[in-house]
């Protein structure tokens, strides 16, 4: 296969978007949008896990990886303001694979379906020859007119971020470097928490313009963003967040926190962009709500272009970023 | 893993099918069910197609793979009697897939999502090691009334089927024999036909009890129609429907078209059963709309037991029946 992910997406959009109907949204965005004809829309979204790809068997346990495979696509539907409903569950599991493994990875999904009290009602099971696949599908709703899309960006707008970014690719980098000891970082690896209430909070405000979720880090999710809408982006590197957890396990190791908070993928919190003027209202809103602040780490441009700054000093990121299927 | 197909679903309907609200029917049908607030509900299945398990790469077409991963998963609307709205579908391919072969995957899929008006919405691309694993979620609606289950059988009903049995089957050892003289069951094998038209036409009549699409075989999926109605079952294996074109292939090679017909899967045509005082009727009407037969090959009993009749002898069928899960 030689065409990319970005490339065989961008073909199938040309295909299969050509002739939806008004209000429906297909490929392109966390999830596909389905209006009903109550003001509501149905919102799907379905997201893969495949060993040696997303994880690595030894080094994740049925459960984590059970409540992961849910994780990760409920976060799609808190990125768009919606509410999560329904899941299905396909699984393909070769055959030294343990009874024990299979009710384990069980009970990590019911945990996680439980907590956002999400129903699963379906899904296909099958024998595979070597690794393990996972097809997780969710249906969502949302209100018609609070979805949040990311081509909705618009120039002046504040970019923000709900959450600490990097510290899930510390945790992976943990794993690999078998330093068990971190157990917050590795946390946040193992057991992302979809922000379903914070996207439904910021997506009740028309001055919350565009939304996603951080799965592939902000460097690649950004420029999506960009390309989405159109516009320009100017981060200021020094902003953005990063826990003390990940300082300090950046600075055991000498690596630099601030390219695993914009390159490390799997943050699994949002990046909203918020009109300006709105802005200090709803993040005053947002931290009273939460406890936890609304983090400024840039801004929408004009320009059709991708900054990136440091102390105010132009920068370039020239680390490849997080993508499953370049990696080789 | 020691645990059957049938034991794994058992075990998630345990843990997930407990707590559903009222109206909601999850794991054990051809689809979930999850009504909404007009007298409607949505219909959503899943089913996964694993090279080596499912199909051989170098025996099916990536044009007849795509057109089928689709096909199949409609069935599964039709099975409840509604009709397919939404797609979405998941591919994991190993690097060795050209990109002619994406281009042709699709290109199939197009041609039966088009065929049956459904938009393809979404979907996941990801890497695999060395298999091709594709996963399709059809999401469809029905009016809730009208859904039909296979749990509802009840003692009297007449037992039909709506096509010919082991077509496919036979397509498939026309492929495993390298004999590709007969396109007849080839095409039955490569490019089933999802009966979407006759599902709703059956489901229109309260007097069709119980409905489900034959994917493992009439053998197996009887006994799950039995056992989801706590009923009997009374076949007459002369009765069973079988095309010209599976005699002569029978014939041929000094196979019983019987055993094809019984337990061949991946038929995809309807098995349904109706109240006998209706059956007539309901029959013309079929007849007369479909330009070919209800075909009886049974009836539901009252005893819980499941009978195959042999011009009027009771017989035993000790094949295995088709089974992805268990295959070797």
């Amino acid at each position: 296969m030689q065409i990319s992910e970005a490339g065989l997406i961008a073909a199938l959009q040309k295909q299969f978007n050509r002739k939806l109907p008004v209000g429906v949204i297909g490929i392109g965005d966390d999830c596909a949008v389905m209006p009903q004809d109550n003001n509501k829309s149905l919102l799907v979204t379905t997201d893969l896990l495949i060993e040696g790809t997303h994880f690595l068997r030894d080094k994740i346990s049925a459960k984590d990886l059970g409540y992961k495979a849910i994780a990760v696509n409920l976060s799609d539907i808190a990125a768009m303001g919606g509410v999560p409903k329904y899941a299905f569950v396909s699984a393909a599991l070769p055959k030294d694979i343990s009874d024990k493994w299979i009710e384990e990875f069980i009970q990590g999904m019911d945990t996680i379906l439980t907590e956002h009290q999400v129903l699963l009602l379906g899904g296909d099971t099958a024998k595979s020859g070597q690794d393990i696949f996972i097809n997780v599908a969710i249906v969502g709703e949302a209100e018609t007119q609070k979805i949040k899309y990311r081509s909705a960006a618009k120039a002046g707008d504040i970019i923000c971020v709900t959450g600490n970014l990097g510290d899930a690719k510390a945790g992976l980098e943990c794993i690999l470097r078998d330093c068990h000891g971190e157990k917050f970082l590795l946390q946040q690896h193992l057991r992302p928490q979809p922000q379903i209430e914070e996207g439904l909070f910021l997506a009740a405000y028309p001055q919350t313009h565009a939304m996603m979720d951080i799965s592939d880090g902000i460097n690649l999710d950004l420029q999506r963003l960009q390309q989405a809408s159109n516009c320009g982006v100017k981060i200021n590197l020094e902003k953005l967040p990063i826990s003390k957890n990940l300082s300090r396990f950046a600075e055991k190791f000498n690596l630099n926190p601030i390219e695993f908070a914009a390159i490390g993928g799997e943050d699994y919190c949002l990046l909203v962009t918020i009109d300006a003027d709105a802005f200090k209202k709803i993040a005053q809103d947002f931290q009273q709500k939460f406890k936890c602040e609304l983090i400024v780490i840039g801004e929408i441009t004009s320009e059709k272009e991708f900054k990136y700054f440091l102390h105010g000093k132009a920068q370039k990121l020239s680390l490849k970023s997080f993508s499953h299927f370049h990696e080789e």
